[in-house]
């Protein structure tokens, strides 16, 4: 039995308590600022309110101001369950609260945008905490097919744990394999990163197709809009793995469950597909944004406009081929030039 | 302008006229012996009763007594859209028919099985035409993710056109291609044609997915089962690869539109995903035959009971990894012993 503490009280984070519970682990799951209602019903009685889902007996609800009461100095292992957007402020905590190095994993997607490349969260905090502390964590990641609500009910869901320290992510498997949960080693941090974070930028184009359907006049024989929808799936594969490669990573990472298969979960619900459907219905981002998506997170849209600059620019230098990644330009400028998306469809599976 | 002769007047072959009539191509449409009505219809008004479309203009409809007369001596390119099991018709169609060589396009899906591997349908139509008639064809086939119904009212759809002679695949491209039909050149004849036919095999198992979803518990959340499809959906992909490259085709064909597109589209529909989602529900192949799906032509299934040898003989010599296959292996255990398909959960996304 270990302890587990996890930082970050949102669905995904959340639901890793039952993988850990149900391997007899001790988890103690501390709220960010955000999450003070969750963290008072979990420790009224269990109840997560945004999972709609009563955690498993034994989980210890704590609040961000007692992270370091939480962590002790008996916490085996650290999971960062907050988004992207809460990273620095992660970063923060736990130099705060950490007095000797505890092995972490990180649940979060995103990217970190340097001038020349796109550098992964897990190195980005590694770095962050040795230079502010001098403290050297070790640090993988999970990416995958993984919806939070799913997870917390038990569903079958396959997932791939990644670090530089292979022997790590084979010990966090063994530590959190369950007969629902199916972790598997990986040691390409950066594929399995950009995977993770940009299969929510392609699902926007995925959900483009859905939603142009609505524009177009109803056929006599009724016919959906799936043909549109898998070359644009496929095209997302073929980029992705463009960006993987240019990155240093590996094509497995790409049609394995980091790439094809997270994508493929993605593609079936989320807000990232809702965008899609509005802009496949002419509407812009923004319009999007003001109207029928006001007040949501879209994480793919969000990743687009933090990544759009180093992109470009490495498409400028002959980093990245520009002529090979057609659907993230048509994305990259529907997100940052306000304008409709326009699918390149001649462009499309020509080169790699 | 060319003439272009499809034989078999099914919703796939009959759907390939909208891009040649569109290019502006003659089509003379021969409808087998199953397709009677079908072509009927097409002559008296056009209308293609399965597609539920009008065809376009100029369309000439066929019976197949007078193939010979359509073909004629200006035929420059014959469509196969026969199913798989219409290969040995078909073949004698054109033993009969054929004067001199005149390059064949299949759309047909299918394996045909020998003791040591799986060869692809255009290689042995190649060999069959030559052996009896002496004569030898240019062939070549299409693969990639299409819905009949969607090619026949013209949505966008993608396909990777294969032949071992790649200048005459491009050729093909350069005649068929539109502003909503996308065609790309492949060499890798082998590759794209386990691709074609095996994502109906594979499909059957993402389907299971769907269907188990109806007979958990609904729990408060109203949890979906995405993340378990997600994990069978990119072990197919991975299987797939193990197939492929056992046979000396390529990654790209299964990460591309062959594999990993056309499996996208195979899984949002049709019949092989009802047989998963039957299985899914706790029914057998034999109990789904024989009930919910009375009378209809389930391809995956029909593809596994015939390849069911010659892969098992495979993976007995050891020319296959069993290992490598647990879901290939599950999936032919349900439909030839006619047992439930159990997923092997924790030997999926172990082995390359």
């Amino acid at each position: 039995m270990s302890i587990v503490t996890i930082l970050g009280a949102g669905v995904m984070g959340s639901a890793m308590c039952l993988p850990a519970r149900d391997r007899g682990h001790e988890v103690r799951l501390v709220g960010t600022h955000l999450d003070r209602d969750i963290i008072d019903s979990v420790k009224a009685n269990g109840l997560h309110p945004k999972l709609n889902v009563k955690l498993p007996d034994g989980v210890k609800g704590f609040h961000h101001e007692d992270f370091g009461a939480a962590l002790g100095t008996d916490t085996d292992l650290i999971v960062l369950g907050i988004s992207s957007a809460g990273v620095n402020w992660a970063i923060d905590r736990l130099c705060e609260a950490l007095k000797t190095p505890v092995p972490v994993v990180m649940i979060t997607k995103g990217m970190h945008p340097e001038e020349a490349k796109l550098t992964a969260l897990p190195d980005r905090v590694k770095a962050e905490v040795q230079r502010r502390t001098g403290l050297s964590l070790t640090i993988a990641a999970i990416g995958g097919p993984c919806i939070a609500g799913e997870l917390a009910v038990r569903r079958h869901t396959g997932t791939v744990i990644t670090s530089h320290d292979t022997a790590f992510a084979g010990t966090l498997c063994g530590m959190l394999e369950t007969d629902y949960y199916h972790p598997r080693v990986s040691a390409d941090v950066i594929g399995v990163e950009i995977c993770a974070a940009f299969k929510n930028f392609f699902a926007i184009s995925v959900g483009w197709a859905v939603g142009h359907l609505d524009k177009m006049a109803v056929t006599e024989n009724r016919a959906f809009n799936h043909n549109a929808a898998a070359i644009i799936f496929d095209q997302a594969i073929r980029e992705l793995m463009v960006l993987v490669k240019a990155h240093g990573g590996t094509e497995q990472s790409v049609w394995g469950m980091p790439g094809a298969g997270d994508l493929y979960v993605t593609c079936q619900a989320g807000r990232n597909s809702r965008l899609g459907n509005n802009l496949g219905r002419g509407l812009t981002y923004k319009q999007t944004k003001e109207g029928p998506m006001k007040g949501d997170t879209i994480e793919g849209a969000e990743l687009g406009v933090v990544v759009a600059g180093t992109l470009r620019a490495m498409m400028g230098n002959g980093t990245l081929n520009p002529t090979a990644l057609p659907l993230t330009r048509a994305l990259l400028d529907a997100l940052t030039n306000d304008s409709g998306l326009d699918i390149p469809w001649a462009d499309l599976h020509r080169h790699n």
